[in-house]
């Protein structure tokens, strides 16, 4: 169960927001990263990315993404109970993150509904946000997953 | 440049579709991303993810996506000329990143229009895909990314 409670489908209340705690990320991260996935100017090449339409270095978005990621693990999805995403919708990132910013991480159940073709599992639609120290959003996606739901008692 | 031939606005064409090159992945290097950024028994505990739903350890589908991009870059987005990505719609993964997969990604344009706000730029649309050595759809996201505009010839 994670530090929200969170184990099985029917934990995941719609309308409910979970907090998943912050994270920070520093400058050798964001180069790290980006040099391995993502390698364009503004990500590794902080003299380039200073006279850059954003005036320094920023993280690639999906560094973002799998930063937040790991909050979700540990704070929004059910350890072992997660059976996989089938994937993400609009991922948005409106501000740019920066070496030294720290994100706190939240979401929000937007839906929450049993599956029709597997009746072991319900699919949870959640809203994923992630806003920098200064309050700015970073971060936006829906996500949604398979989360088991809750066994019958055994006699 | 990238080896497509494709440097600003102008060269995307609607409809055509541009091989991204493949890359593979590595037992070790699906451990360790999802070490980093996904620690669910599936993506980072062999023995567990063998028992688990898919028969063995997958790769974080986030660790997909930055393999992905990581041939965006070299191939289908312009050096310099990128002013990066607002955001991405609707990923999804279909079948699970194995370890010793081999990945070949292409993007199709499937829109490309001037801004109307931000006359030295346009708005790019792409689906992106990314097949396995046995022709499954491992992956696809629709992505859109500004590029610039061919700069007016100077006097």
């Amino acid at each position: 169960m994670t530090d929200n409670g969170l184990k099985y489908f029917e934990d995941y209340t719609p309308g409910a927001t979970y907090d998943c705690g912050e994270v920070s990320v520093s400058e050798a991260q964001i180069l790290s990263f980006a040099r391995d996935f993502d390698p364009q100017p503004i990500h590794v090449d902080p003299a380039a990315a200073a006279s850059g339409p954003f005036g320094g270095l920023i993280a690639s978005g999906w560094h973002t993404a799998a930063l937040v990621m790991r909050q979700l693990v540990e704070h929004y999805l059910p350890v072992g109970g997660s059976l996989a995403s089938p994937g993400i919708d609009q991922i948005r990132w409106p501000v740019p993150v920066r070496p030294g910013d720290t994100l706190r991480v939240r979401a929000t159940v937007q839906d929450a509904r049993r599956s029709q073709s597997k009746p072991d599992r319900g699919i949870v639609t959640g809203v994923i946000e992630a806003v920098n120290q200064d309050g700015d959003l970073v971060m936006r996606a829906t996500a949604v997953n398979f989360v088991l739901v809750r066994p019958e008692p055994q006699n």
